[in-house]
């Protein structure tokens, strides 16, 4: 079986060493040897790859001798013309670009369908944690209620810093930055619409039908301050960017990419630095817990291989692993949703405020940290639609909110 | 596409719920729908039961019908042969049964190799949590260097209760055998048996070739005391009954089902109750943690089904699934390995006991504890191979031990 990548960066290149060393024990449930014939970039290559170069993709599309395309190219065009050119010429595609499947991923499946053979996209959710086949396949039996997962390792070492290191959002960033787990341009880790197309992705999964990006409430970390991470940390939680989706009684989606409190006894609050990890209810196996690394040229490349085989071993379509077209009605307005939220503002006359805020709640709580300012002030509110206690936020007479996060 | 159930207990009768309530959803990537005809067992079974109940296993053998056998007897004996008789009828397989797995998979496989069928026992392993399927297939482009996990939910029960609510060892136990975690005899459970069995499978899994129970050292968790529990927390770790398996640079395999001491940021440290968790270690991606119910009646049913799913889609052997023979000469003699143990015992005469501890070992940390007796007292040693360390207890002078635990 001859194999074509589409992209040759960090990913692309992964894949082509493991498939170029790979040994007989990995390809040992397939017919075949499985081989690279063609990788497609424009960029100069190394000689090694060089001899396999070419820029034209109806050169894959025509060979009969390709069974499986990675693309490994990122962004929608043209990766999406080529995927589904390939499709469409009788190729499974195995890709590993978020943004592609959470955009075009029910069309692409339309087109797998029509040609019967596969796409998968293992290696866009979490890297090398087998998160989607999971889903799919391992709890098959299940109906998915909900998940929730850090998924983002950019945004979640910055917060792991501000944690343990007490440094500061800004701080944390440059570092980040200089290890190299930030672009120069951060903005979608840290603006959270990187984790936001993994929630999308999960969404659809998880829930059986397409949810897109722009329909997933998405807020960033970067109006978390060291002050939260100290207030947060004096009840024993901690602050994490959690993508979540939940299937609600009325059959409505809530799906919501933001920063949230977490529970110090949850396992999700001990991922720490650029790991990802996404917890998962079903309603036979209960809760399950996957972790590891998000990110990382092996672990991605990796996931994109096991992709390969199963189309190698199965190149058919398989419906299994696919969801149906989505309506703009399936997501809740995120701020219908029941939570409590984390408060913390700035306010003129503090005996008044106080006064206020428990006029406003049923039930508050107050936090307190070392050293903070007279009129600093951060509490906990009861659990009630988001709307409403944004309301009461709102109406709290000399109060100015500086950080709202919702409560787990 | 029928499927036959052999064994109608607690797991049996889950998936045959599980089957007959399943929506098209859950067969969709199957070709047809899937049903129970036969359920072989010979107890009394409820009337809705009744009606597809059968004693004589050639009934499912002779049935062209019937294409997946479910074997959830438990046991070797008759399972073993009953499992073989569908095989070699050209029927897929799927237990349950760690003990069949542990003790006879290799020759299973070789039976669904030869009549080209499917053999699977997700389940056998963790319940709930597709630790199995993730080793065979969402990391199949890895080389598994090590795992190590906590596979009985009973014994973990037990050291919970023992750690968090300071509980006596007996007083845990008793507690699980009121809440339905522990049997009448639960030798199995505590004694490391059934923790074993599932190390031998995911040894067997991970390093491709069969490793037996008997090949694997095993000890229980009924010598951990109290005592223990409060001298591992005053450096915060937790004890912890781990199954662990490593591919060693000379081939070898190490492989130990027994108590250790785990240090209190490493996230087995965190898996409380009856739950299961394993940690593993790949070329590729890195360390991956997989968490949920280790039992459990739905959640061990829908394991079951998950591969019954399988076996529907893809009813050919796989030998991405499956492992080759092994010889008496994979494992390494478990005290051949380098190790630091955590050791506790009695004393005559305490400073002439420490000044022979210290004498004996190139590296030694004391221990305390509140309201320890003047007589006990507690250490840990340097990483060193286990034999010499054994041995170096041996010649401590005065000194009589009373647990002697691995450090991680």
């Amino acid at each position: 079986m001859k194999i074509a990548i589409m992209g040759c960066g960090v990913v692309g290149s992964g894949v082509y060493e493991i498939v170029r060393d790979m040994s007989e024990r990995l390809y040992k449930g397939c017919s075949d040897e499985i081989s690279v014939k063609y990788i497609l970039d424009k960029k100069n290559l190394d000689e090694e790859k060089k001899a396999l170069q070419i820029n034209d993709i109806n050169i894959i599309a025509n060979d009969p001798e390709v069974g499986v395309v990675v693309e490994a190219m990122g962004g929608i065009n043209p990766a999406f013309d080529f995927c589904l050119k390939c499709l469409n010429s009788g190729k499974s595609v195995v890709s590993s670009n978020k943004q592609l499947v959470a955009e075009k991923g029910e069309e692409l499946f339309e087109a797998a369908k029509k040609n019967n053979v596969s796409f998968r996209f293992g290696a866009s959710v979490c890297g090398g944690i087998p998160v989607i086949r999971t889903l799919f396949y391992g709890l098959a039996a299940n109906d998915i209620s909900s998940f929730e997962g850090i998924l983002n390792g950019t945004s979640n070492f910055i917060l792991t810093k501000m944690i343990k290191d007490k440094m500061t959002n800004s701080a944390a960033l440059k570092l980040a930055q200089e290890n190299g787990y930030a672009e120069k341009d951060p903005t979608d880790d840290i603006e959270g619409y990187d984790a936001a197309r993994k929630t999308a992705i999960l969404c659809s999964v998880c829930f059986g039908k397409h949810i897109y990006p722009d329909e997933i409430r998405t807020e960033g970390i970067t109006g978390i301050s060291s002050e939260d991470v100290e207030y947060v940390d004096s009840f024993g939680a901690k602050i994490k960017l959690i993508g979540r989706g939940k299937r609600l009684e009325n059959g409505k989606i809530y799906a919501v990419t933001a920063p949230a409190v977490i529970d110090g006894n949850d396992l999700i609050s001990g991922v720490e630095g650029v790991f990802n990890a996404v917890k998962i209810k079903g309603n036979k196996v209960g809760e399950v817990f996957l972790y590891g690394p998000g990110a990382g040229k092996d672990a991605t490349a990796g996931a994109v291989v096991a992709d390969v085989l199963d189309c190698v071993r199965a190149p058919g379509f398989d419906s299994t692993y696919s969801w149906k077209n989505g309506t703009k009605n399936d997501v809740l307005k995120f701020d219908e949703y029941e939570t409590s939220l984390y408060v913390r503002g700035y306010v003129k006359d503090k005996n008044r405020a106080v006064s206020a805020i428990r006029e406003n709640f049923d039930e508050v709580k107050f936090l307190s940290r070392n050293n903070a300012p007279e009129n600093e002030i951060a509490f906990l509110t009861e659990k009630k639609k988001e709307k409403d206690l944004r309301t009461a936020i709102d109406f709290i007479d000399g109060f100015t909110p500086a950080t709202v996060i919702r409560v787990n």
